[in-house]
């Protein structure tokens, strides 16, 4: 049975539901979660416990959080990345404020308004930059545009990157640091949607506190469902008193889970034990041959260079469309964030392919084989 | 370790955060699922799907919820009640919209103002009226205070009721018709918050058609977590036009979860050869004793009639603090619900205790004992 | 011609819209400006100025403001009242804080909605009280059901009182003061809807700043449109730092109107000598003459005592038909906030007279003579 | 006394408020009312009348509307332009839809998010496009990048122009036609943003019709105010079915005047013998004079050609300065809307003249004089 149209950002695809198991590159939200988090899940499923956050999981994950970041921290556990997006960009800018970001980030493109919803009616406002990464010169000229108290302007109140990127780059601490500086005099609170914070952070080698507050980043989407939980997210506010009106934000948005403590126990799993950040690598490293092997293959070039759990392959259509027939999941993508040098030619496409922590090396082999196989044909 | 003070409506409640499985009469949301549903979970987990619904197993829940409201519903699934309240009133209400409710509803008292939020400013208008249920005299004489069309107030749009109800009350197939009866010639849409759902369903004995839709009820809140799952919810829409701007709504609300089998899996397994409605009759029965329990004690007597899972017990306030000491858990409760011939002397006070799939005879038993013990010494 | 009906509030009247202008007691809002306010907007435009109120005439009102206060105070001009009311409640309240009113309040019966479109979602929590006023003891019953901190429930963060109220009575200082004293210690912010507010201020003999800031009001609707201004309202912070958002709130809100030099003017022309005072102090004597001679109507008395420039009068509903039908212009009244022992008996029907600066007393005794003609033949 | 800073889109002006009156180009907002417009204002002041639009003069207007538009519409009368404008786009735009526009309208830029807050969150897309306008190809390539029904991004629904545009450009009927013919196919409705309607009207020379729903606009915001009204902005439906929720809309925004006649005075006497175009032909007029005396001085050149009553011109730096320090008012502007091949030089900037139909001719003398002597000093 084909299902409807799934979309994705600008691209789109056609799946048989009964068949996504082999060769799906589609999203890392495609798989289910780790047996870790899933015993966790299971366990967590015995006796009562207190509704709506107040019980001891929520409790030792909140102390988990402030070790792991080395900092007192305020967080608030969600079940969807939109939802921890959105509540954070209320928490820090208002109805009349400006988002700037990427033009091509997550919660520009692929939230259906929902940060102008939750901030009740804040713009969006979309920048250009490589690799859907964002460079301090192209922020402080839009600042520069967008004079301070001019009432006749929303006004900027945030900034907000994605790490990593849409196009899978990562920033490092000291590119992060520089758009804070930028950024400081007028007052914006720098946000990170970490949606794929542990590729990044594994990619960077560093701590999670040195690429986030150290570095200047002031709240945090800390993204646990594409990295091997089924629902979990959290948003970790640097200095807690910003999350002072949490509690009421996430009541009203209807995002406040009442028995908690299962959304609790997935990151209690992940955290314990850096089991987060393995599967974090199990992904990169997947995602890395399969960047090497395609890029190895004549006709094939890669958009961008991986750098987390993301590969984006240039190539024929005719390959693609191959591909897709010999059953490889993968997604249409867009090239506005590539360089002009790099755009594909007429008889060429991009497409991303994701890789998770339970994609199998045996995926990769079957799909590299393919591509030899098909393009050696076309060859 | 003692969590800070958690309320639930007017009432509050402290809680010894490591203990909280024996007399736990807090809310049915403080269990966890049942094994039936958790083994749906851990079975989902199998390989890979496409995400944001577009699954087999949602599909599958699609089609079980069509055989069992006999009828074409259009099918919305997400993670809390809350949230499928206020995209149900959403869907039925603009802005200028006022959603008549009673007005202890959860809608209109416990959500923090999410119905507000979701219809981007509807009224929500509290009526009174026995036990937490609406008369048709009390919805026909508030609504001939808002006239049709007057640009001054908002525009009623929405009647809300409970089943069961904040007090435990179940309405009939005949009430609720007589409630469609009386808004049809304004217009009003119908709307049923089914947070207890299957308790209601369960105590009537009637089809779920019977007292949905075939009785004029337009959009039902169908809970799935207070009854065994532990995140499950859905948005029915009898009229599946109704339901048209849903996928952006619940996009938007940050509500559409990606790994979205999980939940689906949760209502495929309730829905499956009634397992639903044996957890609720489960809880219901187990009401039903513990109210008959307490009502045989001198010196308490019962708020409302025990219909569904929940027990209203007026008691004289040392014995409700003696048996708090004593282990119980059970929420302080509002009376004003209650008839004017009824209300607790000044000695005494009026407290919720809720049954579940989980509860325990045993924790009946003791309670009882508890209380027997306790009064006895009392008198 | 005939005019689609015209409802206020509960109330509705037809209306020749060609021949409106004897016996029309309909509203303060029926008739034009008074001749110092229209000369003003008249010699306001020569010449240019810049726009949205960086004018003289804007800086001059707020000079005269402060002096009338007698206090540093931001002031914002506006062209209606609703936008006045609705902007100082989303001053002061959260889009998940609640408002305390009047049942029968303007911002919670007759603005349509605009308080909860203007704070993105507040709650207008209505109270009863005699004619439109809220007693202490009313307020505080109320706060004592919405504990601090409940994240299930709205917080209450305002009360709001109208000055004149609905029924046309005054809060005298000490009232006002004693409101203050029950909000203060949970934090709400006072705010008063002061549509009639000159009619109150002459009614009371008091200074502005006696009946607002020394009396614990945080925030002034202050009404000019149903003084004899065309569109001109204000609202007035008393803590300056209050208004901080004032300017963007406003100016989203598409009511920062570009050639503000005239708003201002017709404030200007009303402030000037004493000219506010003098209009209401003229619409006053002639509701308190109108009232007087209707109370000595035998089968005729008052709803509420007359305090400022309204007469609510319940008499027989043939006389009141056979009034319209010689040609008076008044609303027909709800009966909900008079005391139970003064309730309309079954024949009878409560309406509202309004007076204002252009009332002639040549229209109250044509009203009169009426009146008394027709209940001499209906006696 | 010098104002605190004023800001007009990217630029900001600082003037001296008691003397404002000659050489004033700032905007056609910084004068007042025409006399006939006045007359008109003064004329309503007589007598009583219902309030809210239910009165004489707003029908009269309503009638004649009908008439300059050759059809059956739907007029919503309002204070101000940005009223107007947002509550257009909400009418026709749902909270997850998108309103596509260029970079620099009014909309997207000086609004302070309106549009966002009217349509409770919908996005505004700038697109860029020479002089203000936008090119069928611009709007469809954004289009495409917009995949209909994609649950994760918001749904285009309307496209909103300018006429004439911020850089003083005019859209021929072809050209609102070829774009009502590239969004016809998505279902989008077109918005014409018309607070300069009347001089864009008087430069193409054609009917009101024509240029409107001929053309495939939907809905209009026609501008009284910058055309010698004080403020009189209406919202004009050319399918009166597209208007049916305006009385709600614009009650619950606080734009429904109560002493409405004086806003339809105003128009009356605009729509009264062809008012209007005169006023408007009169300030087109002194902007060609103003543009074709700045393009013959050296060393200047204009930024787009005049077609309606601004003139854009790009000039040395010094110069602007030092006519500034002459006495002469108008503003910076910004260059991005000019093509590749016009940008200012180092040397340069780009500053906004604006004529209205109270521009004297001595005032553009002046201009012009000063320019010359400056300029030919420079030289």
């Amino acid at each position: 049975m084909l299902v409807a149209e799934a979309h994705a950002g600008l691209c789109k695809l056609a799946l048989n539901r009964d068949n996504a198991d082999t060769m799906n590159f589609a999203s890392d939200n495609a798989v289910g979660a780790s047996p870790k988090v899933m015993s966790a899940i299971a366990a967590a499923n015995a006796g009562a416990a207190m509704a709506y956050g107040n019980d001891p999981w929520t409790a030792r994950v909140e102390r988990q959080m402030r070790e792991l970041f080395e900092k007192d921290v305020a967080v608030w556990l969600l079940a969807t990345g939109t939802a921890a997006n959105a509540l954070a960009l209320a928490s820090v800018t208002d109805p009349w404020g400006a988002v700037l970001t990427h033009e091509e980030s997550h919660i520009s493109d692929d939230e259906c308004g929902a940060p102008e919803f939750f901030t009740d009616g804040a713009k969006i406002v979309g920048l250009s930059g490589h690799g859907g990464k964002l460079a301090p010169e192209a922020v402080a000229e839009r600042l520069a545009r967008m004079p301070h108290g001019n009432v006749k302007q929303v006004q900027p109140q945030c900034l907000s990157i994605s790490q990593a990127t849409e196009s899978g780059l990562v920033y490092t601490p000291a590119e992060v640091a520089a758009l804070s500086a930028v950024i400081r005099p007028r007052g914006l609170a720098l946000h990170m949607d970490g949606a794929r914070f542990a590729n990044a952070v594994v990619a960077l080698g560093c701590s999670p506190a040195e690429i986030t507050w150290k570095a200047g980043v002031d709240v945090l989407s800390f993204g646990g469902t594409k990295n091997g939980a089924w629902a979990a997210e959290a948003v970790v506010f640097f200095d807690p008193e910003r999350g002072r009106e949490m509690p009421w934000r996430r009541k009203r948005a209807g995002h406040t889970v009442s028995k908690a403590r299962f959304v609790a126990a997935q990151f209690e799993a992940l955290l314990t034990g850096g089991h987060w950040l393995d599967l974090a690598r199990t992904a990169n490293d997947h995602a890395s041959r399969l960047a090497a092997g395609l890029g190895a293959v004549p006709g094939i070039r890669l958009g961008w260079t991986c750098e987390a759990n993301e590969v984006f392959a240039i190539m024929p259509k005719g390959l693609a469309a191959a591909l897709r027939a010999a059953g490889a999941v993968f997604y249409d993508w867009t090239d506005r964030a590539l360089g002009e040098g790099n755009r594909p030619a007429p008889h060429e496409s991009i497409h991303r392919f994701v890789c998770s922590f339970a994609t199998a090396a045996a995926d990769i082999d079957e799909l590299l084989a393919k591509v030899w196989a098909l393009q050696g044909r076309a060859a």
